[in-house]
């Protein structure tokens, strides 16, 4: 059983999930630049959704990589992951439609929480099934903290999100350009 | 005629199903706890049709795995399932928008049978082309034997729509967890 | 210069294509019969529209089966057929929300009118670079020769789309009937 | 590291983006040739829109087909790209909705400008990582050329939008042509 098509099929469910969020954004009422400078924040949840979807597309595209068999615990543990990740454009709206609101920012806190959950279960999925080079371990295992630490990050985002969302948004930001600084060692060890 | 093109458009094609069902989630209108409650049946039904589509995926995914040929009968057999499969989203955001009512949850259920249908027939057109091995006659005569016991299930639960539809919701589940414990027989067989 | 990447592309096109027709259809306003039975027409022009699109799809299928070097020419012949039949959502809508009434159903025929000469200018740029076996000018001449029929079927069904657009509509479902009688001679011709 | 994926990923994206725009398209409100004549702006402003999109897919297509290594640097261009081509339904609903007022087309332009800029730093991190043969350099300063030229107009029509913002919209339908007259240089040198 080949991991091709499952392949195929995450990057189509991934590509629609980054693009549809477009559909979302409601174009400026009037033509002024009053209406106009209104579209910045929804732009970016919609620039912070893009980055995260694309951080998760990379991280599963090196993931998915080290498979070589695909049994029924992968193939579910990866539709699990795709569920939640398919919640993000809905959470999206949502944050742009109440001006980053509390409520909303706790949501999409909690969302990226679970989506973390959902990854880290696929990776022990594939974990379970597969050998690995010392290299390639120290790789994911680098993973796994920078996955533990995004927790914690989401967790308090989401306590901070009651109180100052501003908080939430900054940690979101943080996380972002943790995962975004490019981990050398998991290319290297691939490349070998 | 080779078979990467069927598989890449379906695989597209359910990607989208999937997806797309996404788009129909409306955001709670203000932001208290009570209006937010509210969103949890229709993301029940989102999540139930996710799983639904995601079956139906796997399935496939081991049903074209077995194909060596493809004729204009199987490509109209796919493309058969595919349409009533596409029809999901449209009743998935029918039966949030109604609260589950009843009219509702007998045409979701009466597209499951239709569905169901399809997809015996998609099977029958590739059994009709294919010489199989044993053990790999076994594993279908099981899916089979699953297939069936849906059905009559499904055509249950478009009678208890009228009378209980909360009935006819156990039963969607059931028959959801019946097809989610991994069938190792037909992995098995197709390793060999 | 390999096709992989012009199939994989169109592949997605048609997908989302045929798929996105879905989110066009309205669910309806209230829970009776009367109004259920009010979604038929609308169900019946996705159909059929999903009918037109799938033959296009087998079509497009066999024929880039046959092309062994992508070039500009063909390339953007192959844009051109996926911008004309990127439109049909919009005319099934229009279909849909106007009742076939006579405007739109002209509109519709044009638009399968256009889309067929545009698969016959894709025809051409291929015919243009490539031999092809004896077997093959034989299938692909009555490819060609069901292509003039469906022209004319609907350039007379824009003339009767004025007059008794229920015409058109019987055309329209005679046109698909004559393309899904599957054409053994050009899958053995493909074969060899 | 394979680039199959990569591929895969972007023609799924540039696929969804160059197909939902049209279910941004409004059908006419009433069926009389007055409000069917009022469609042709917003399906003028669709088709130059597919056009652009289908320009930088033909040229991803090129680009990518000289990659032999994908990197994070490389991951992270391409998915740059994306995301301003990911905002262009967005740009061209608002030009539709907004009868090509000022404002639109200069966002419009900004949005071509910054689009053609990702796709030159997506070049440049393809060119830091690979060898070309001197016929492929040659190529790729043609289309250095033609990007070049093309940033100097997106620029004009950025200011000319806020006087005549049909002057813009000139200049917007030069560039398609420039860019559909096709390459034969790059061609030639992919072929050796």
């Amino acid at each position: 059983m080949n991991k091709t098509r499952l392949e195929a099929f995450s990057d189509g469910v991934l590509a629609i999930i980054i693009t549809i969020m477009v559909l979302e954004l409601k174009t400026p009422e009037s033509n002024d630049w009053e209406s106009v400078k209104y579209i910045f924040p929804v732009l970016g949840s919609y620039a912070l959704s893009f980055v995260f979807i694309g951080i998760y597309w990379g991280n599963h595209h090196h993931l998915l990589h080290t498979v070589k068999k695909v049994n029924s615990r992968i193939i579910w543990s990866n539709l699990n992951l795709l569920f939640w990740l398919s919640l993000i454009p809905f959470a999206t709206r949502w944050i742009g439609e109440n001006n980053f609101d509390k409520i909303s920012v706790a949501v999409y806190a909690s969302l990226l929480a679970v989506s973390g959950l959902a990854y880290y279960i696929l990776q022990q999925s594939i974990v379970a099934h597969h050998h690995f080079t010392e290299k390639m371990k120290e790789a994911m295992e680098k993973q796994r903290l920078k996955g533990i630490i995004s927790m914690f990050a989401y967790l308090t985002s989401i306590a901070t999100a009651f109180v100052y969302p501003v908080i939430s948004e900054v940690i979101f930001v943080g996380v972002a350009i943790m995962w975004l600084v490019p981990d050398k060692n998991i290319e290297r060890a691939m490349e070998e």
